[in-house]
């Protein structure tokens, strides 16, 4: 299949000409990945478009209030095919698409645009606009849409894209937060984005359960090598029973551990069927956790990435992971 | 004494034409403080003027990186009174003003350029610039800087600025965050501000031991009330030996309990001499927590403020403190 790699403006003139579009996004969507897939589906549809979203995994509970209420949770392998286009937002990888238990990426047959700002992206579309300099998928986004004036970005949409900057840059913590993306979320701002909502959603509406979970945690299962330099949580299952804590809604969970001063990589480490699953970040971008990840099973961002150590005992996943995070330490 | 209005402008101009400035502050200084005098004088000095900043008090530790070497931390009388003129910076009260255990402000025989953003401030220079709508005194300030084009900002003053912004928006999360607030950002971005560093200061390097009295508060010493809508952490001094903490360093505190999903008002209350200390936060503009503490013998802003309950036992300060909530809460 011939590869095309598109610009913001030929993105923008693509979307303008064509129409019945199929929105798909990684698998364990963030509020990137819901940002995006859903602020697009909102714009096209503002603007005379049929397009729908497709999400066949339940919504982690502090995204429930921007999902928007028709969008498919189940497709037939005949239904997935009837659109005109399949626009893939915030996917590195065919093998991470979220199709759900009964489809693969493999089953869609229409022409795919990629929008993503992984740099592992694997410009897996007919057109793809990959940039890894955005902060989040959301920001390539509203750069499209601000190519297409005649169309009207709503409070709904600009929440949404606002909802996948405000995630990725850790609500402008992380060090992706560019000018030019602080512009963006003013514009968004004025474009009167439920910028109080967001926040309140993401930063502060955590159960109180949750919060007891983490505490006990830092008292009791905080792990530091390496001078401090090096932090982990290791989450026993059993734990996450007691607190009742569905991991899916424990996104910032890892932050507990970069507010520690003296640490430069931190981690979660939770038991699977399969063996250990990572998630790493690095608060110096210096060091490269994703470069760990993709010797991990994994991949992500430098900054933020996660894999999984295949091993039965956590005396031997702790090693391995500490190895890795050892060796990135002391490059430099 | 003839009392003036100032506009953005006339202080730039003001700025332009004096020389000799001594720079103050409120006691118990924050970051918008230290980012304001700190950024002020070293923009004056840069540019040719003549000013020295007075901070007669230990800087709390996350800020020690920023503060220049040369500030005074002590004056007799009448060196104070060797300036031509007083820049009083996001300072609310005449009693507020962090002057030392040796001077206060009436000691002041100077002109003063009263240059802030709380609500409550009583407008007691000789020049006020006063902008409640401003989210950071930092803010006024860079403003003011945009005037004077002839001046150069360099790394450190935007740094400076950039750190005060970030300490009174919460690092852009307080509903203060407007568009205007966010431009400036970028700009002091492209200023090279450190925004790294004021991030990695400001959220990322608390103490491990600040965390574990953290986690034991939240797991031993969390008090909510109204259905949730209200919580609070009562601080007994023993569990501050125990930790060694130094209150000085635990501005970020307030915020365990702001993240918890339903609280509207946090507190947190803690034994004086006097009676009992309290800051107070509100996540909702319809819940004013100034109003509270105006009534408290204190101040501050809508939604972050502070007081002291003059009684001898924890029991009545807590049932006068939920009175005054219950009362906010009940309202609408």
């Amino acid at each position: 299949m011939a590869q095309t790699e598109f610009s913001i403006k030929s993105a923008a003139d693509w979307l303008r000409q064509n129409d019945n579009f199929l929105i798909i996004t990684h698998e364990h969507p963030d509020g990137d990945a819901l940002g995006s897939i859903f602020g697009m589906l909102s714009m096209l549809r503002k603007n005379g478009k049929t397009a729908d979203a497709f999400l066949p995994e339940p919504l982690p509970e502090k995204y429930l209030d921007f999902a928007p209420c028709d969008f498919r949770s189940e497709l037939s392998r005949i239904e997935l095919n009837s659109y005109n286009y399949c626009i893939s937002l915030d996917n590195p990888k065919t093998t991470r698409a979220g199709m759900g238990a009964n489809l693969a990426f493999n089953d869609i047959v229409l022409p795919v645009l990629n929008i993503d700002h992984h740099p592992d992206n694997s410009q897996f579309g007919k057109w793809n606009l990959v940039m890894p300099k955005a902060a989040a998928t959301a920001e390539i986004i509203y750069s499209i849409f601000k190519e297409i004036p005649e169309w009207q970005i709503s409070p709904t949409t600009a929440s949404l894209l606002m909802l996948g900057i405000v995630t990725d840059t850790g609500g402008f913590r992380f060090d992706n937060t560019s000018p030019d993306v602080l512009r963006k979320a003013a514009e968004l701002l004025e474009l009167n984005a439920d910028y109080h909502k967001i926040v309140l959603n993401m930063f502060f509406s955590n159960p109180l359960i949750q919060q007891e979970f983490e505490a006990e945690l830092m008292m009791h299962h905080l792990r530091l090598k390496c001078n401090g330099r090096f932090a982990w949580f290791f989450i026993p299952n059993e734990l996450l029973k007691k607190y009742s804590i569905d991991m899916r809604n424990t996104e910032g969970l890892i932050e507990a551990l970069r507010v520690i001063k003296g640490t430069e990589i931190v981690a979660i480490m939770q038991p699977r069927e399969e063996g250990f699953k990572i998630s790493l970040r690095s608060k110096n971008p210096k060091y490269s956790v994703g470069a760990i990840a993709r010797q991990l099973n994994g991949g992500g961002h430098e900054l933020a990435a996660g894999g999984l150590i295949k091993t039965t005992s956590r005396e031997s996943a702790e090693k391995i992971l500490l190895a890795h995070v050892e060796k990135v330490l002391n490059e430099i």
